[in-house]
């Protein structure tokens, strides 16, 4: 089982690629609500170079109230993330998180299916972005 | 497998745990980078009441390399999260994610690895806040 979901743009920036999955998510009414520059952390805090890496909390407000209805302990695992990097310039790899696979461990019935129905969301997300 | 180390502060206000948790996460090298307000999340998304709830996004940046170099897509599952929540007034509990229960869907040995030593150090964070 894959814990991820993903997608490759060719000939596409960084910067790009990051407005078309913060829009992508829109669509499907996922807002972000973090960002973490993996890049700019490592040379701040370590002094090490790295490449484009960000990763994207997203949060969809009525799917991560169920959830939390359901299992109040799932705020460990949320928001969830996609992640944007730049392994080789202009070509950009995005996965976003399979719910089913992070929170595999959590053994709750409620929970599992509203994983499944974000699942089905992040799926199409990370496929309608081209 | 719980998924989860847990510990509860009795006659605490919602604030002085969050404090609490920040300052246990630096004494073992974790900066916070994110900080999701639940509470005023759900009010502004959704006009819904909840109680106080916050997620703190912690990462250790040595060890947060490591895993990005054994595992370049483990992005989807950091950073490792901190809930704080108040439940019932003056009760608070603070919960840390157990990277092994939510990474074990991964199944890549030298992450296990990475993940084994940074659950002893969640572990002892959460045993630490008192």
């Amino acid at each position: 089982m894959s814990y991820y979901f993903k997608t490759t743009l060719t000939n596409s920036t960084f910067d790009e690629a990051i407005d078309k999955t913060v829009a992508a998510l829109k669509t499907e009414g996922f807002g972000v609500l973090t960002e973490i520059d993996l890049k700019a952390t490592f040379k701040k805090k370590l002094d090490a170079d790295f490449y484009n890496y960000k990763i994207l909390g997203a949060c969809h407000p009525q799917f991560a109230y169920n959830a939390l209805h359901a299992e109040d302990k799932i705020g460990t695992m949320l928001p969830c993330n996609f992640i944007v990097q730049e392994k080789e310039t202009g070509t950009i790899e995005i996965s976003g998180v399979d719910p089913m696979a992070s929170m595999m461990s959590v053994g709750n019935e409620s929970l599992g299916e509203i994983a499944g129905e974000v699942r089905e969301k992040l799926q199409r997300i990370v496929a309608s972005i081209k």
